[in-house]
């Protein structure tokens, strides 16, 4: 580890510059670096770094020797990876929510961030999901982008893979959140679907290139996801499941937050059935309802879900009670109905009145009976 | 219809064979019968009926030709049937929150109503179910009774015969509410099912013997099912289900409201997963959950669900950094692990303390690296 002081290098001292060495010397979440940044600004924060200013910067003096920003933007470079930073246009407010904000952000792909903030769902999940979980993520990625809804995920196996892969199929907006470096495709086995999303949409990290992933910036990069959208659905997780973190940090920044409910015996449900239990999250069981979920209120209320309408169901409470007891084919007479039905005879004259004109009961020499299923 | 008034006969001045008559004369959930019966005690009501003292009571006189308590009391009697009125010891204190009370309940079986209002729970659900739907109430029942809890449904085809199988399997009490007269099996393919319900718990209803079981009499059938209990648990409703119902009755009276949640993709639980949202009921997933819900507050709180402790999960935030970068095989110096975590060098050193005690780390010459598994 290098001890004695240096000073800061000029190519350095640059606020961008600044920020992108930052996300190499600090890990994300780190409350310190953000102080720091924040106080002093990126490039005065790295100057009192680079002269070992106090011994608080240890942990990231302890990083310097590894610094090579010039390195880092090479890489970046060859990946067509920007530097976005706090007062870029395109810089997703949402994160400036958090305690500790990322100092910039590594960004691949097209999509502009300002609109993720008001304009996207993160879908969130186990990997280790089920079929059900599977195409449930899909249906609901798909009806968001076709609403104009962007898809922020994490790019795991399982659900999050469904989410960007439902997203895609309808040439919707999507948004991988990586914990490695913006150029490790992680996992492997989603390389091709993380290429293809930094094609269409936006692939972004808040470490440096070449980063390698670890649990705890899965952890950190969680809750970029979180900050980053309008709201958080989770669709398939485990009692423990990192996608419950993610959700807990959503509702902490007051994000509302949704979980697909599921079997009772499928394990994969169990995280989501306790944190609606738990009360921080609702129930969502269609686009429409995450859009009612994360939508401005009002303007997109979901329909309540209902049945259509059933025969009989415009007449009042005494027409109803008197056709319950109505024959199927043998007439009888209104004195007869009014006593079955326990209605007043005028009450149960009008309701036959009802009955005959919403098609369900007809006249029988004297009396009445149900109209034949044909006829209603 | 008899329309001259009449003096009311001497057998039926008794406070019980005039509550039988009542539930002859009137539809259960009748206000005005209610509140006659209450006014003026079940005798004296009925005397004013008789001699048609006002013409609002219309209703009741039309029913008075049908009116026949010694064959009732006859028809009951041949199925050891009882009349059990207000101020019973075995009166289910829960049926006095209903706007209209029961005049009576005519029941069969050996099981006491008294305790049902705190030691029983409604398990309701669609007709139509699922395998799953079957599955989960016949477990939710079964692990009911056998913490002593009376399961309390409608004798339907479905998740009503499901609970009602699942307590008996046990041998636990369970009560069997119909919509028609008590001795009356209904639906027919469940008469072996109402049959051994009477012979252990209780078959109750509270309309007259041989009165049919219409279709605004389910409806009504069901306030009693929310208020004689507990609470309600839905098992699988679609969105017109009649244990909805069950289930709003339930919570206009205060009793706790349980749903248990199931595929979006399954209409049949799409009730369940609307009442959830729409606030009035909370998601349950096994028979703790319910018992949390219904039971004492405190006393028979559910254990939080949750997995096994992890290894790891003693150790402090610091410690989980460390651990995070800490190789599996080539050991690395303190200093190293330090600024790869991001975290000062004396915690580190402290850190380190943490995961060996923990073992999930070991010492390797001068550096460190995890335990192997099987030492965990």
């Amino acid at each position: 580890m290098a001890t004695e002081a240096t000073r800061l290098p000029p190519d350095l001292e640059d606020e961008r510059v600044a920020r992108a060495a930052w996300s190499r010397l600090s890990e994300p979440g780190d409350l310190r670096a953000a102080g720091l940044v924040a106080r002093l600004g990126a490039v005065e924060a790295l100057r009192a770094v680079f002269e070992r200013a106090h011994s608080a910067l240890e942990p990231f003096v302890a990083r310097l020797s590894g610094l090579d920003v010039s390195r880092d933007r090479y890489i970046a470079g060859k990946y067509q990876a920007r530097v976005v930073i706090p007062g870029d246009a395109e810089w997703p407010t949402g994160c400036d929510d958090l305690p500790a904000p990322p100092v910039c952000l590594w960004v691949r792909g097209p999509a502009r961030l300002e609109t993720l903030r008001a304009h996207s769902v993160a879908l969130v999940g186990a990997r280790a999901c089920t079929a059900y979980g599977q195409e449930t993520a899909a249906t609901l990625a798909c009806g968001l982008a076709q609403r104009g809804y962007g898809v922020v995920s994490g790019a795991a196996y399982g659900i999050d893979a469904a989410g960007h892969r439902g997203a895609l199929a309808v040439d919707g907006p999507t948004v991988a959140v990586l914990a490695g470096g913006v150029e490790r495709a992680y996992p492997a086995g989603n390389a091709d679907l993380i290429e293809r999303i930094a094609e269409t949409g936006a692939v972004i990290s808040e470490v440096a290139p070449a980063s390698a992933p670890t649990r705890s910036r899965f952890l950190l990069r969680n809750r970029l996801i979180a900050a980053m959208t309008a709201g958080t659905v989770v669709v398939e997780a485990g009692l423990r499941s990192g996608s419950l973190n993610t959700a807990r940090t959503a509702a902490e920044l007051s994000r509302p937050v949704g979980v697909v409910p599921g079997p009772v015996t499928s394990m994969t449900s169990a995280g989501c059935h306790q944190a609606c239990r738990d009360g921080y999250a609702v129930l969502v069981t269609d686009v429409d309802e995450v859009v009612d979920l994360v939508g401005t209120y009002g303007a997109e209320a979901a329909p309540r879900r209902s049945d259509p309408v059933q025969p009989g169901d415009e007449v009042d409470p005494a027409a109803k009670a008197v056709w319950a007891v109505l024959p199927l084919r043998k007439a009888v007479d209104i004195a007869t109905l009014a006593a079955d039905a326990g209605v007043p005879l005028a009450q149960t004259v009008a309701s036959m009145g009802q009955l005959e004109l919403a098609g369900v009961a007809v006249r029988d020499g004297d009396g009445w009976r149900r109209a034949p299923k044909r006829s209603r």
